[in-house]
C-alpha cells in the first residue's frame, strides 16, 4: 500500500461515508411536524396522483440523480461486486453536489442479469429526475442503457460511456481547431472497442470526424473481420472505410490523431514517429498512459491529453457529467440525445476562449468554475430546440 | 383545500423537497480530488471487496436507512402509488434525520407483486444499514416483511406495523401502573385487524397482555371464525381465549381497554360505560378518532390516547422509530427481533418518571429529547444481549 492509499483509506474512515442526507425541512414544533408530516403530506401527495409531473415541484425529483451499479465495472479493478463499488459511487455522488449543485444518491443493484437490472432500475426510478449509469461491464451496459432509454421519461446516462465520449470530441474539435484542420480532414485511430471506445468512436462520427479506424488487442476493426462483439460489428460498418486489416502499429502509420483507451505502455515513440506530421495524442489509460506525456512529446507530439492530473489537457470525465445533468434537470428534459452530447461537447470545447487555446491547454481546467454552467446552458438548450423539455 | 393543505402545499413547494443528499468529502482541488475519488478511491473499495463488513467504516451504510414503500397503503389515502407517495417517505426521511441523526432516502417501488418487491429491495439492500417498510398494504406487507428478513442481514422493519405496536405497548405498561394492575389483569379489546392492529396484538402478548379480542368490522376474531384472512387466524389461536362471537359493542362489555386502529365515531359514550371501571381508552384513528377525546371523558374514561396532537397522550411512531434505528445501527445489529421491540417499549415507557406519570401523560411528548437515546439504549443493549450486534 503506498503512503498514497493509506491517506485515502484514513479519509474514507473518517467521512464516514462521503455524501450524508439532510433535511431541508424544519420539525422542531408540533407545528412544523404537521406541515412537513402528517396531516399537511397529504396535500402534495394527493396533487401528485392527479398529475404525476407535479412531483417535480413537491418532491426532490427535479434536482436529484440515481447513481446506480453492479460493481462490475469499477474504475480499473474490475468485477468486484455492488458493496465494494460503493466508495466510487459515493464519490461520484460528491462530486455531482461540489460541480453541480446535484443532489445524487447511490444505489448498487447486487445483479448482472440485463433483463433484471433493467426491471430493478426502471421500477425504483419515477422519484428520481435522471439516472447515471456507472461502472457497469460490457456488453450488458449497452442493452441496459438502450433499454431503459426506452422504457423511462427521464434522462439515463452511462457515463463511462458517453460522459468520456463527450470530453475526448471537445478536446479533439479544439485540437483540430489548433492545427486549423476540419474534422474530416484527420485521420483517427482509437485503440480500445470496449463501451468508452465505442461510444468515444460514434460521438467521433456524429460530430464530423469520419475517417476513424479503431483497433482492439486483436488488431483493427473491419468490416467481415474475425471475433467482433455485436457493438463492434455494428461499428465496423461506420469506421475504417479502407477496410485495413492489421495491427495498431499498422493503423497508426499516417495517422493524424491516436486515442487510446486501452492499457498502458501499448504506443512506442516510433509508432508516434510513424504518424503524420504534429500529431496529436490522447493517451488516456489510467494510472499509466499508453505512451508517456514525456515518450510522447520526445516522439514530436504536438498536443498530448492524458487522464493523469499531474499533466496538460487532463481529460476527466467531471468535465462533463455535472454540466450534461444540470442542464437536462433545469429544463425537465426526458432524455439526454445524441444532439445533446454534441451540444455538450462543443459547449466544452468553446470554454477554452481562441486566446487561452494552445497545445498545453486544449480542454478546460477541472476546476474551471466556467464548465458547470456553460454544458449545462448548451443542453437545455438543445433540450429545448428539440422539444423534450417540460418546463 | 383547507387553510392548512394550502399552507403545506405552499411549504412543499418552497422545500422542492424535504431532504436533500450533501457532500462529506471537500472537493475543491486536485488533491482532494485524488483522495475522494480516482485513483484514492481504489483502496477502500478493495478492502471492502476483501471484507464486506468494511462497509460500514468506509462507506455510509452505518448510519443509511432505506425508506421503501411501493405507495398502495399511505396514510389514510390508500393505493396513491408509488410517485404520489414520494412527500410522506420524504418526510419520513426528514423525521428520521430531525430526530435521531440518521441519513434516511426515500425508494419508491413500482410493484405490487410481493415477489418482486422482495427480489427488488433485497437486490439494492447492501450499501444500507437498515431497510424500514412503509405505507405497504396489507396481506402484501406481511410475506414482504418475513421474506426480506430472512434474506437480509441487516434490520427490516415496517414501520407501520411495530412502530406503532411499540408505541402501544410502551403507552399501555404506563396505563397498567397507573392503574396499578398487572398487564394479565387487564382485558384489552382492539379493533381493528390488519396490519397494524395485528401487530400490535402479538407484541401486547408477548409483553403479558395476554387476555386480549381483536375485532374487525365483521365483529370479533375467533378460532373458527368466519372470512379470517391467514394473519387473522394466526392471531384467532392466541388471543380471545374464550372464544366470544359478537360485535365490537359485546367485546367491549366489561373491559378494561379499548384500543382502536380503524375508522372515526365506531365507539358511543354507553360502550365506553359498559366496561370496567375507570377504563383506558385509545383511539387512534386519524384525523378523527374511534371516540373523542370529549366523548370518552365524559363516558367516564380514566386514561384516554389518540393520534392527535391536540389532546394529551399522542400515540406518535415518531417515538419509536427514530430511536430503534439508532439503537440498531450503533451496534450494527442484523435485525430487530421481538425482544428487541419490547426492549424499545420498555425504554419508551420508562421516560416518563413515576414523578411525572399521570392519566394525561403516560406516554413522553413527541419532542421530548430525551426519547429517541434512550430507545436507542434499550434496543443496542438487547441487540449485544442477544448475540446480534456486529461492534
Amino acid at each position: 500500500m503506498t503512503d498514497n492509499d493509506k491517506r485515502a483509506l484514513k479519509a474514507h474512515k473518517d467521512w464516514q461515508g462521503k455524501i450524508e442526507v439532510i433535511s431541508r425541512a424544519k420539525v422542531t414544533n408540533r407545528d412544523e411536524l404537521t406541515v412537513a408530516y402528517t396531516p399537511g403530506v397529504a396535500e402534495p401527495c394527493l396533487e401528485i396522483q392527479k398529475d404525476e409531473s407535479l412531483a417535480y415541484e413537491y418532491t426532490r425529483k427535479g434536482n436529484l440523480v440515481a447513481v446506480i451499479t453492479n460493481g462490475t465495472a469499477v474504475l480499473g479493478l474490475g468485477d468486484i461486486g455492488p458493496a465494494a463499488g460503493m466508495p466510487v459511487m459515493e464519490g461520484k455522488c460528491a462530486l455531482f453536489k461540489e460541480f453541480a449543485g446535484i443532489d445524487a444518491f447511490p444505489i448498487c443493484v447486487d445483479s448482472k442479469d440485463p433483463d433484471e437490472l433493467v426491471n430493478i432500475i426502471y421500477k425504483i426510478s419515477k422519484s428520481f429526475g435522471g439516472i447515471n449509469l456507472e461502472d457497469i461491464g460490457a456488453p450488458a451496459c449497452f442493452e441496459v442503457e438502450r433499454r431503459l432509454k426506452e422504457l423511462c421519461d427521464i434522462p439515463v446516462f452511462h457515463d463511462d460511456q458517453h460522459g468520456t465520449a463527450i470530453v475526448v470530441s471537445a478536446a479533439l474539435l479544439n485540437a483540430a481547431k489548433l492545427k486549423g484542420k476540419k474534422p474530416e480532414e484527420l485521420k483517427v485511430v482509437l485503440n480500445g472497442a470496449g463501451a468508452a471506445g465505442i461510444s468515444i468512436a460514434k460521438l467521433l462520427i456524429s460530430i464530423g470526424f469520419t475517417d476513424i479506424i479503431l483497433c482492439d488487442v486483436f488488431g483493427t476493426i473491419y468490416e467481415g473481420g474475425p471475433a467482433l462483439t455485436d457493438a463492434q460489428r455494428e461499428m465496423a460498418k461506420i469506421s475504417n472505410k479502407g477496410k485495413l486489416a492489421g495491427t495498431l502499429r499498422d493503423a497508426m502509420v499516417g495517422a493524424d490523431v491516436f486515442i487510446g483507451v486501452s492499457k498502458g505502455n501499448l504506443v512506442s515513440q516510433d509508432m508516434v514517429r510513424s504518424m503524420n506530421e504534429n500529431p496529436i495524442i490522447f493517451a488516456m489509460a489510467n494510472p499509466v498512459p499508453e505512451i508517456s506525456y514525456d515518450d510522447a512529446k520526445r516522439a514530436g507530439a504536438y498536443i498530448i491529453g492524458t487522464g493523469r492530473s499531474d499533466y496538460p489537457n487532463q481529460i476527466n470525465n467531471v468535465l462533463i457529467f455535472p454540466g450534461i445533468f444540470k442542464g437536462a434537470l433545469a429544463v425537465r428534459a426526458t432524455a439526454i440525445t445524441e444532439s445533446m452530447k454534441i451540444a455538450a461537447a462543443k459547449g466544452l470545447a468553446a470554454v477554452v476562449t481562441d486566446e487561452e487555446l494552445n497545445p498545453e491547454y486544449i480542454i478546460p481546467d477541472v476546476f474551471d468554475k466556467r464548465v458547470a454552467d456553460v454544458v449545462a446552458k448548451a443542453v437545455a438548450d438543445e433540450a429545448v430546440k428539440l422539444g423534450i423539455a417540460r418546463i
